[in-house]
């Protein structure tokens, strides 16, 4: 039976040949530059999503979750577009500032933040979000022993979540972050050690579709800012409100509409109260600023038929675009949007299934889909591969050859 | 709710410290020698899986497919132990011949082999188990170029599949070989050709841990290849019957009983017909080989409490263990066997999840489980991390420290 695929994201189009156009370049070009399998950026899109924020959230910072993508030539695009790089480890940390981004723009989160890490981001003068007791004593003896003030924030462990969000980082016991009631005792803590205290950190949910789910969450997150701010008794420099702005993946999803989220900050910030006033805020944007600039090129490699069933086998596969298969957490697999890069927009005319080149039956990029004619040698395109793409995927798996990746659109 | 882990392998035990022992040597000492996260590969283990083998199958060939740990010592270990080495991509050919493997010895299977694979297999006299026609009008043609005759078998999509296997490579549509109905026609095509005939690799599934049901498929097997052989012929030269024999993870799963199959191939393989008297008969093994060897070692970074559940955080996690942290294609996470290392043995004493260090509710390696008391600086060991680990993994998710590997118990 024919599964519907994924909505493909706006702006997409084929020049007369119906070759798919990538930032204004066409696909087989792209790959005869860098060959298969290949992940093209359209640069443009990425700065067309932070436009759109801007637009409509002029009074808070964009920040980039590096972890999304942390490409380089994406990196340095985002150095004009965004306010500050959100790191989750070391090593995003010296990709980060190899890239040209300054350390005082960033900041650090993660469960398991080791010493090392620690140090490195105290030394740089990035600040960190400390998600328990035993992080902020490490974090304080680091600093002590290296005669330097740490820029210190704490990530909340927020009683609510995103409603209907794809993935739940607050609710209920969680390793992320300090359960709020524990919250004002630690900031005390920091603020008694000479800190630099830098504010929280409060991170409900990912990927969430719904503007109000959304809405609820940033007013929730800004009345437990307040109220852990009137309990510490000193003023909020600065609230990371997360990110969790969605984009569609699959059949039925419902692409987000921005618009009332940032009417509605707009407003609850203007009515906030006294230990706010001069709060910076701040929302950490990943696979929304840089998801649907992605696509993901791959060769057919064979055709063939079996108990009457079309496979499309290219020389890509989840290794290089593992959540793509359905298999990166996912319940239920369902299709992302795909499509033949060189008959793209052209009448579907047959039911098949696209696989990758890996030995194993969980390699799958698109399953009973209908789709144009196309043969070995042919091009296909996986959208949505901007966040969480490569660098979420087994690489090494089965030793195959490795992904490229280039930017298009640049200036 | 505490939660049950799977059974640790037999054979492990603790030094009178409580530290649990890795091919004679302690835990620590060896994260002393490599830092964590490591994976540590017991040689005797695996040494002692292919005796076992040998014990019971001492007419069958015993062939490692490699996908399942392409580690350059455990590779160079299975040089005195096996008779052949099964690959997925021309990615493992190379890494197979730097570790000294004979090309003649290695087959290479996979659905979508790019012409460079192909040729290089046909170079190095590797045999090709060839997936569809298409699949082998490339072969042909690239071997006529070279000028060189390659060994070529056919990889049957069977009617069958192992029952209850974890994961099925046969039965229905499949992109995996060629339809049963098809083989004869394809068969003589490439003894047309004047090709080197290599035989039949016919895989009906994996990690399976019943007796019962590998013998089906391997009688089954044989019945196809034989009826398969009539239909061409021509006498079998080889027969790859797969491999299929699993290893238990979770709670509940039973240890495979190998005797039995031995005892019921050599019967089978002793009442096989004309075609077959001088066929050789191979299986081929990968997790069943391996992946009880190896130890995933992590250091515990943080001990915290969150709404009165207590996590340990570690310094690796699903980056490194894909597979244990649920998220691998399972429909249902379940806890794979973990110990503290440092407290091998001891009484538990409280539960606690043990994650990874990465900022996402995904990384989990062990859920509600009962543990006895770790904290910042303890050992934990992942059992069961000598197969699909490593390189079935996201290594470069959140850009992350790296894993390391190493081998004890050699020679």
């Amino acid at each position: 039976m024919t599964k519907p695929i994924g909505p493909i994201p706006a702006g997409f189009s084929a020049d007369s040949d119906g070759m798919l156009l990538i930032g204004g370049r066409r696909a087989d070009a792209l790959v005869a530059e860098a060959g298969t399998p290949l992940f093209a950026y359209d640069l443009k899109s990425v700065a067309a999503k932070a436009a759109l924020f801007r637009e409509h959230f002029d009074d808070v910072d964009l920040h980039f979750a590096v972890k999304a993508n942390p490409y380089t030539a994406i990196l340095q695009r985002m150095l004009k577009l965004v306010d500050g790089f959100d790191l989750a480890s070391g090593g995003e940390l010296e990709t980060a500032i190899a890239a040209g981004a300054a350390p005082r723009t960033m900041s650090i989160a993660g469960p398991g933040k080791r010493d090392a890490e620690l140090e490195a981001a105290i030394r740089h003068g990035v600040t960190i979000n400390l998600e328990s007791e035993g992080e902020a004593g490490r974090a304080l003896a680091i600093a002590e022993r290296l005669d330097v003030t740490p820029r210190l924030a704490v990530r909340v462990n927020p009683d609510f979540e995103i409603k209907g969000s794809g993935m739940r980082m607050g609710g209920g016991a969680k390793p992320f972050g300090v359960d709020a009631e524990r919250v004002p005792a630690l900031v005390r803590t920091i603020l008694d050690a000479s800190a630099d205290w830098q504010g929280f950190h409060i991170f409900a949910g990912s990927q969430a579709l719904s503007a109000d789910a959304l809405i609820e969450a940033q007013q929730a997150t800004l009345d437990l800012a307040e109220t852990l701010s009137e309990a510490v008794g000193a003023d909020l420099p600065k609230l990371n409100l997360g990110g969790g702005f969605g984009i569609p993946y699959v059949h039925g999803d419902q692409s987000l509409d921005i618009v009332p989220i940032g009417s509605a900050l707009r407003a609850r910030i203007a009515a906030r109260g006294p230990r706010l006033r001069g709060t910076r805020f701040a929302i950490e944007l990943g696979r929304w600023l840089v998801g649907e600039c992605g696509i993901y090129l791959t060769r057919i490699v064979d055709r063939k038929v079996s108990k009457g069933k079309t496979f499309l086998i290219t020389d890509g596969g989840m290794q290089h675009q593992l959540a793509a298969s359905g298999n990166f957490g996912q319940v239920i697999r369902r299709n992302y949007p795909v499509a033949i890069a060189s008959a793209f927009g052209s009448d579907t005319v047959e039911e098949v299934s696209i696989v990758g080149c890996l030995c194993t039956p969980l390699d799958i990029l698109a399953d009973d889909v209908m789709m144009p004619r196309a043969d070995v040698g042919d091009l296909v395109a996986m959208f949505l591969a901007g966040a969480y793409g490569l660098t979420a995927s087994p690489q090494a798996f089965l030793s195959q050859a490795p992904a490229r990746e280039m930017v298009v659109g640049g200036d």
